[in-house]
């Protein structure tokens, strides 16, 4: 498979059952020789929780994989919405595109099969997925810290600022045929909550109101606009293009970024504001129940702050060390004078994208299609629907009045303003 | 060739000698047609005075053509400056790209020779060069007009406005490729003059302090790297890349753009930035003679006027005729209310553009590589020194006060202010 043209094999495609994975498994020596012993001694387990993909972790008596392949349908709605397979090609690109960057921060890339779309990577473990820990009131405390560096390094060396245009530019001709993804993102996470659309799936009658709101607000509906065309064109970097708390997953010792299929070379605030959008959603999804959620609520909050703080840190730290050998700001431009200045002029921009981009996931997750679990725990619907509420009007005033949050504390302190009313 | 990826039978190609292109043509059924009569009838006249390509014009008895094969070096630098023959490739993607949208404005594409890099395309009898009417003082009435149509056409319809991203990601995913030329304007224009460069060819010591001063200037730098990072990574459109005076041929009752070698998706700002600068150098180019060039000057400031005025007014008439049927700003988004609104902000946007890389175009051609003309017409040095040091004192003011330069009546009003001194 070239480096530009994922030639489809679409013929001898075919979705997998579980009992082939071993046979499967066994053909390719390096794998076969991580999980050790025969395959009639691994154990194949099927944990697929995601809405798109088949996942398998298979266990071997040396050691454990996971195998994951894509499905020509998006798994939770089958027929209804094919979807083509070629995903897990992107993903895997992005794996091996990024892991020399985040070593450590992502499960290891294995093995990648053109013809079935399958994936074979690192199984972590004993990981849960960061997203039920936040509902379930976890604290892991270096989640936010891991990210933000994940965030970091993949933004960073994957940019003008470090990169030759020339490279970035394979990205570029690379991902932006990841079209089906970004079909999805386009429509799920900018288009459809801001009219009338048979996908959107917010509770009703509850927020029926609120979403009319939305839709007859010709300002927001601008602003979202502007952030719709960064993420069309503003290819600042090779994005995750997921990076919510469902593609985390998380020890008290080790954070690991997952899924990256919907990688697109667009810009860095789609991924940082992803990430402190679904942190925000966590806070919301706490408020008014019966048990005492305060200490947590304030621990989520300054996750917040942490995983901005950090990010910004080490994505200067990066710039420091590597130097602007992109051609973005050639380090032949700014001396260590200059340099500073146009740093921070780089990043309030990332952090602009990045508000606007935070209050966009909440809105899709609240008024669009995919819903999350955090709102999805709270059993009382009214009080959910009060919750979101919240969560949106906070995501409004985002939009409308940027300049309020110059930094990650204004919005930090911002949020419990925005709290149940 | 396909799409994707221009195939490189470099092992095929070899420069063509005059007495070889009518046997060639001879070759190609609708172009020998076109021509009429038997090759030995066929007129063949070298007239490249680019700096990068030969070009014939080839005499039938029924009609005329022109021919337009790319070097494997830059052709006024031959052996110093290699460079991939493949910008015939992006040429001729570029031309049949947006013919449709641009009939009449461009000399209609007729073949391309994928192995010799051969364009043929209509020969323009009796046009001459915009730059070269600029300079002898001739008032082509209808060029700006009729540029700003063209620029208007061919960036809305290959625009996220315009066009769903998928279709417009093939145009950045072919575009991308054309390295070559990218990389002769991600340097010559954003990068050398700003720094000491064996390539700047200013005039010394007339220039020397100047030079000095726009390399020691740490806020100009970084204006100029937010558009040089906007010519990077915005892609808004489909550019011809390389819109100057020297690209537009013109009679008094017809004018073309040629040469769309540079074709690359950016910011709209850079095509329209690039024309309004050519035509300010002209101005400039005319001070301090002695010869009264009063009403000639007053005449290119009114083109500039127009020129923005008539693109401002056909891009909003795409749109407003075409519709948002691309994903940038989609017709369910906004109704006839709230469009207005959007669509000024966008040509807003557009505005900063086009006076960022105005200034920059004037500055790249007055301390770069590629000095022009109009200023390589004035005899005496130092007037000329003195022309284009006013040119760059206005260049260096639309860079660090934008502000001040809120439309284009603003910029025309102000522009005298930036005369000799
Ligand atoms: N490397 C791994 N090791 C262990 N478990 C994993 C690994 N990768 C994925 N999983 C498990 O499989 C689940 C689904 O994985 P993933 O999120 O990659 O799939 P998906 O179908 O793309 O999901 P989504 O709908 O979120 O895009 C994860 O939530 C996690 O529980
Ligand atoms: N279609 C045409 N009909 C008549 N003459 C043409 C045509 N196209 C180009 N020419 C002539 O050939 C010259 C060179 O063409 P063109 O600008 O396309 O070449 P180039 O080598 O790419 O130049 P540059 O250095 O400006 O990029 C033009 O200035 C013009 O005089």
């Amino acid at each position: 498979m070239s480096d530009r043209d994922p030639t489809p094999h679409t013929h001898d495609y075919r979705v997998l059952q579980r009992e082939e994975i071993a046979t499967l498994l066994a053909q390719w020596p390096a794998v076969a020789a991580r999980l050790g012993g025969q395959p009639a001694q691994w154990t194949v387990q099927d944990v697929a929780d995601g809405n798109l993909n088949a996942v398998y972790l298979v266990e071997g008596p040396l050691d454990g994989l996971c195998v994951k392949q894509s499905l020509p349908y998006v798994r939770v709605a089958k027929d209804d919405w094919p979807l083509s397979v070629e995903r897990a090609y992107f993903e895997s690109a992005y794996m091996q595109r990024t892991e020399p960057f985040v070593p450590g921060l992502v499960p290891q890339f294995l093995h990648f099969d053109a013809t079935l779309r399958v994936i074979v990577m690192e199984r972590l473990q004993p990981h849960t997925i960061l997203r039920k820990s936040l509902i379930e009131g976890v604290r892991h405390a270096d989640a936010a810290r891991a990210v933000a560096d994940f965030a970091a390094a993949s933004l960073f060396h994957t940019s003008d600022i470090s990169t030759p245009f020339e490279r970035k530019f394979q990205d570029v001709a690379l991902f932006s045929q990841n079209h089906d993804l970004q079909r999805i993102t386009v429509d799920l996470v900018f288009i459809d909550p801001y009219q009338v659309h048979a996908r959107n799936r917010y509770a009703s009658p509850q927020l029926a109101a609120v979403a009319q709101s939305l839709r007859d607000d010709a300002a927001l509906k601008a602003a979202v606009a502007t952030f719709r065309n960064h993420y069309l064109a503003k290819p600042q970097a090779l994005l995750h293009g997921d990076l919510h708390s469902g593609s985390v997953m998380v020890t008290q010792t080790d954070t690991r970024v997952i899924d990256g299929e919907f990688a697109w070379v667009g810009p860095i605030g789609f991924d940082t504001g992803m990430f402190i959008a679904n942190l925000l959603m966590a806070w919301y999804a706490k408020a008014g129940h019966s048990g005492d959620t305060t200490g947590y609520r304030a621990w989520i909050l300054e996750q917040i702050a942490v995983f901005w703080q950090r990010f910004h840190a080490q994505f200067l730290a990066h710039w420091n060390t590597h130097g602007g050998r992109g051609d973005g700001y050639p380090d032949s431009h700014f001396d260590a004078t200059a340099l500073p200045t146009v740093q921070a002029a780089f990043l309030q921009d990332v952090w602009a994208d990045t508000l606007g981009f935070t209050a966009i996931e909440i809105i899709r997750r609240t008024i669009g299609f995919s819903q999350i679990a955090d709102f999805g725990a709270v059993a009382d619907v009214d009080l959910r629907a009060r919750q979101q509420a919240a969560a949106i009007a906070l995501a409004r005033d985002l939009l409308l009045h940027p300049a309020r949050y110059e930094d990650v504390q204004a919005l930090v302190s911002a949020v419990p303003a925005f709290g149940l009313h």
